[in-house]
């Protein structure tokens, strides 16, 4: 069992948006069975000035498919954030994992020294390909994988940690 | 920069334990400042079945000490689960900082096909040092380290993504 690039990143998304598309399945059906209004839980929010439920699923899949895409060099797919519905939300989890799936390990693997140049807003940032899956890309998928689940849970979705990692 | 065991494990938790850590001392701060009750926080949770805010705090230090501990084959020290206050967490987040900074790198590298045996409540699971480290020591220690940051900022203490991230 070697460790390199590529076990240590793509993988690791594949499993957690699969696990993330299957609690949003499990949302879906609760929220027809009990005809609540999808909207609630799209636009919920923990605080004013942090991401909707929607922001959140949608900046986990980003940095899943940024950092594979800036990895391996594969220009990746884009996306419109124009999802109104679980289904939209689902659909956008599963075109990000077919992205995923169709990168090889052998375009991750040895990219650790790759240098990568990420445009901000007002500068760019110059990082190496490891300091990228560590220090940006992992801990904000990470973060925004929680936190949609968070949301999930605050609003009485019954799914389970096991379906956060993607082992349900 | 070699990708081996030790990079992307304990650095990494030392790095958002310190975020946490400045977390908790904002949260400290206003709560004081607002003569708000430290309990309503240290007892605050996202559902009825989910883990309360303290508890977030204790398995995210648990997970990266025992992850360490295992890897290394050094005896982690053992916390009694009964801090009462933002101080103690903060005393908790410390004393795990200070234990996986005692590890030397040479203690981590190579473990990856470690056989490790973790005894649960009614089996025993046997794991390759990565699949620990990836599928469930990493995964749980962002799990717990994003909720109790949700709930900080949930309850109105000021903290940003740049917290989280051990940049602040």
């Amino acid at each position: 069992m070697a460790v390199s690039m590529y076990p240590i990143s793509v993988p690791v998304f594949v499993k957690h948006l699969n696990g993330l598309a299957g609690c949003l399945k499990k949302a879906q059906a609760l929220y027809a069975e009990k005809k609540y209004d999808e909207a609630t839980l799209i636009h919920y929010r923990f605080y004013p000035d942090m991401f909707n439920f929607a922001r959140q699923v949608q900046a986990m899949c980003d940095h899943a498919k940024t950092c594979t895409a800036l990895l391996s060099g594969i220009e990746a797919p884009k996306y419109e954030d124009n999802e109104k519905s679980l289904a939209e939300l689902i659909a956008r989890v599963e075109k990000t994992v077919a992205f995923l799936k169709t990168v090889q390990p052998g375009q991750i693997d040895s990219t650790e020294d790759k240098a990568i140049t990420i445009k901000m807003r007002d500068r760019e940032l110059n990082l190496k390909g490891l300091e990228l899956l560590l220090n940006r890309s992992m801990p904000n998928f990470y973060f925004h994988a929680t936190t949609a689940y968070d949301i999930l849970r605050h609003n009485g979705v019954e799914v389970a940690k096991r379906d956060f990692m993607g082992n349900a």
